[in-house]
């Protein structure tokens, strides 16, 4: 989960603080406590982790008073298939995204599939400002008070407290010639990828699934992410396309009279509260974006519980309406897929943006460093025509958080543009997964670099759907994505253990 | 110029605030007008350079409101040679150390003599908080007053100034396909081969001459940097270094009674306002510490007015004395070498320190990440013997600035353990130059690392000694040494040119 986060503050800003003609095109993308991953219950005992902390600095980079606050940084640990330091048994650590760690530990089954192979370490950090890795003593309210407090909430100081935390974890284990491979999905991905670039002395490789690394400046197109979602729905009927891509007019005309909205709401079954065209586009929307993202083979509940293949299953709903040939029946049981899978949900609550500080942290960043445009759509897109405007955004988060964007600083602090170039002879051992079905892909690492740095491509893959736990129904593409990267991880580690017994010899 | 400047502060500080095991052995590095830098007088109109500022934020790390301060970054640029972005022609970058980029500018030669061959622009940028890149206005006594003012300065944010100066850069005049390298001098080489290492997507290679980047934690024996110095007179005669080592002794003896520190005055020519045992034999270890450090083959004025092969010429006092036999008139002379080669001082201040916020960076750079062990003297060493404190630096930190260093940040930002295993895969295009007569050289890179991360030991050499301007009086060494370099970076610029060729072709 991550980047994509980035739309849901975007939009529900823009609604609120409405440029005219923006607010009606965002998707309102995460507000329902369906499938907030916060508010779903987690196991707090199991057998997947124990829980630890370390002491972690507030500000790697500079020297004042501040600087020196610590907080607390909880970091999931599983040592069950691990062969020790002794044999110099591998570590495998996730570098968490934006979120509770506990619920990417419980999402990337992978790691856990493939450790007793290994006999790895297993470790899952917690990214700070997100779920108990709270600074300010961990006080949630004051570390998002105010641009001072959450000032130190970025990727840079996110990467430092990593390898500071995996280098003493190392000594404490007595591990240090333990190889470190980094895995992450997402902006985890994105953060996997950039600390294998920045602290190659930490980690020996990195497994970087659907990162969208080059999703900044003009380096992707902004239309790529809506034209992949459009690809997706229009691959399984050019009908469920074009029913989609017309409700958008349906929906403005029915919300320009008091009836209209009325039909809306019954249609959709809308709560009572509060409705609006722009918020019935939005729910829609998310719906939509979410289950291209998460088009994943077998049965999901990683944003909600859905079924396999949910694009096809919506397209069906469409195509094949149970409920009569309304433009809108057939959207809202296409919605529903996404939003109530398992039912139970008698009314949607489009005002519901409960516990938004468990995800606020990803609109401060998108609103500093993780300028991300992908708002874009053109002429032939499922979703009305529209062009990302950075004032658009710049206004906001100078309304929101007093704060401005510095939208050239991740391409200057990690790179981007001409990146074949620029890695082709410096840098090793990254993974880049993508699945051409996920909005994100269009801003991933899609071409090998070299012989080292590696792109698995697999055009039937969705949002690093190869970090999911392994099923019986995984279909054969996706156990083959499985296999390829776990033999480029055991190059890596083979490789490193040869030059470690080549030293000791020296010495 | 850069670390060696450490044991400066170190030193200062130890004989101010006094753990008495350590401040009689702390040489007082840097204390006189003479060959302070910033007091000696600089062209301010030359033909080297042009001199430009550029707004530069005051910390890229955080988000807070303090870090959107800006300051005034001052950087040098000659385009003589340049043969412009038509052609691609390269951008030769000097990352600042810490003091008057002037200064590095103008004993940078090296940079000047290749410029016309490789169509180079030159440019030299300041590090901050030296010379006239200060933060808070350009007030250095706020700049300086305070940790809390002090905390901008570190590597770190020198680095991200340095990418963030050159991608504007090069956007400012339309080169953006042109190639950039860095060069750098001691901590200016530390700084260029880690850029190389961290911006990789900002400059295609670094000539990193005598960077002690294995200076750190235990990687590199504390006993080394005095080894090599004791090694340096020893190889002129085996006399020198007795009558060198035995003199602490005699000058401690002296001290004890009025009427020794009175021979001590009239031997030293120390001035009447003080004089202490310690005092003196600080002043004499800066001498022989310096001289070793720039014992050039042709006559310099780097930091001194001095004569080709300065310690050779200082054995050669002790070892013919012109001015009797006695050990303090040997030391005398020997020291004048360096301190008065051309003559005119009366009297030397022991009390000296002007100026001291000119380089007062560095004492903040030490206490809180350059914290590079070099004081230990084993029983061979040309000075006392003595053992590095880590714990006595701390307090003097703590005293002085309310600081606590982080002794472990930079081989956790930057690596530096098992280097060769690290980077024999990752990275490329660094050249690291030792000369292995500069006592900086046992924390320097000297062994290739792979095909493209290259090592140059010369064994005649001295600090930095490759990027001094070129004389008719250079030995062969030398000037194989700079074809070789040459060659090498020549190396980088027509495989980048072929990639960018075969890149424009692709599109």
């Amino acid at each position: 989960m991550a980047p994509w986060m980035l739309p849901l503050f975007y939009s529900l800003l823009l609604l609120q603080y409405s440029p005219p003609s923006f607010a009606k095109f965002q998707p309102r993308y995460f507000p329902s406590s369906i499938n907030h991953p916060e508010s779903r219950s987690l196991p707090s005992n199991n057998n997947l982790y124990k829980t630890k902390y370390f002491t972690q600095i507030l500000d790697h980079f500079n020297y004042n008073p501040e600087s020196y606050q610590t907080f607390q940084q909880r970091y999931l640990v599983n040592d069950t298939f691990w062969g020790g330091p002794k044999i110099n048994a591998p570590i495998f650590v996730y570098t968490g995204n934006e979120g509770n760690i506990e619920w990417f530990a419980q999402n990337t089954g992978f790691m856990y599939d493939i450790a007793p192979e290994f006999k790895a370490l297993l470790v899952f950090i917690e990214h700070r400002y997100y779920g108990k890795s709270i600074p300010y003593g961990g006080d949630r309210e004051k570390a998002y008070k105010n641009s001072k407090n959450l000032g130190y909430l970025s990727s840079t100081q996110a990467l430092a407290d990593y390898a500071t935390l995996i280098v003493d974890l190392k000594n404490n284990l007595t591990a240090i010639d333990s190889p470190v491979i980094v895995f992450g999905g997402s902006y985890g991905g994105m953060l996997a990828a950039w600390f294998r670039l920045k602290y190659p002395h930490v980690a020996i490789g990195a497994l970087a699934s659907s990162s969208p690394i080059l999703q900044f400046e003009n380096i992707t197109s902004q239309y790529s992410f809506n034209n992949i979602i459009t690809q997706d729905f229009r691959s399984e009927s050019e009908n469920c396309y074009k029913v989609i891509k017309g409700s958008w007019d349906e929906i403005d005309e029915a919300a320009s009279t008091r009836r209209g909205l009325e039909r809306l709401r019954k249609s959709f079954h809308i709560c009572k509260n509060y409705i609006s065209g722009d918020y019935v586009e939005s729910w829609l929307m998310e719906a939509l974006i979410y289950t291209a993202m998460t088009d994943y083979p077998t049965p999901s509940s990683f944003l909600a519980p859905m079924p396999a293949y949910p694009v096809k299953q919506m397209c069906k709903a469409i195509d094949n309406p149970k409920f009569g040939n309304d433009t809108f029946a057939k959207l809202y049981h296409a919605a529903n897929i996404y939003y109530n899978y398992t039912g139970g949900i008698s009314c949607y609550d489009l005002l519901d943006d409960s516990d938004p500080h468990d995800l606020g942290g990803w609109q401060w960043q998108a609103c500093t460093e993780m300028v991300m445009p992908t708002n874009g759509n053109n002429k032939e897109s499922i979703f009305p025509g529209s062009t990302y405007s950075y004032s658009g955004h710049a206004q906001y988060c100078e309304e929101t958080y007093k704060v401005q964007p510095r939208p050239n600083w991740i391409t200057t602090e990690y790179g981007g543009h001409d990146i074949k170039r620029v890695l082709k002879r410096f840098g090793s051992n990254i993974i880049f997964f993508n699945g051409l079905r996920d909005p994100w892909s269009g801003g991933g690492v899609l071409v090998n670099i070299s012989e080292n740095i590696i792109a698995i491509v697999e055009k039937e893959g969705a949002h690093h759907v190869d970090l999911r736990f392994s099923t019986k129904e995984d279909p054969k593409w996706l156990r083959d994505v499985r296999k390829k990267e776990i033999g480029i991880m055991k190059g890596w580690i083979s490789e490193y253990y040869h030059h470690v017994t080549m030293d000791s010899h020296e010495h």
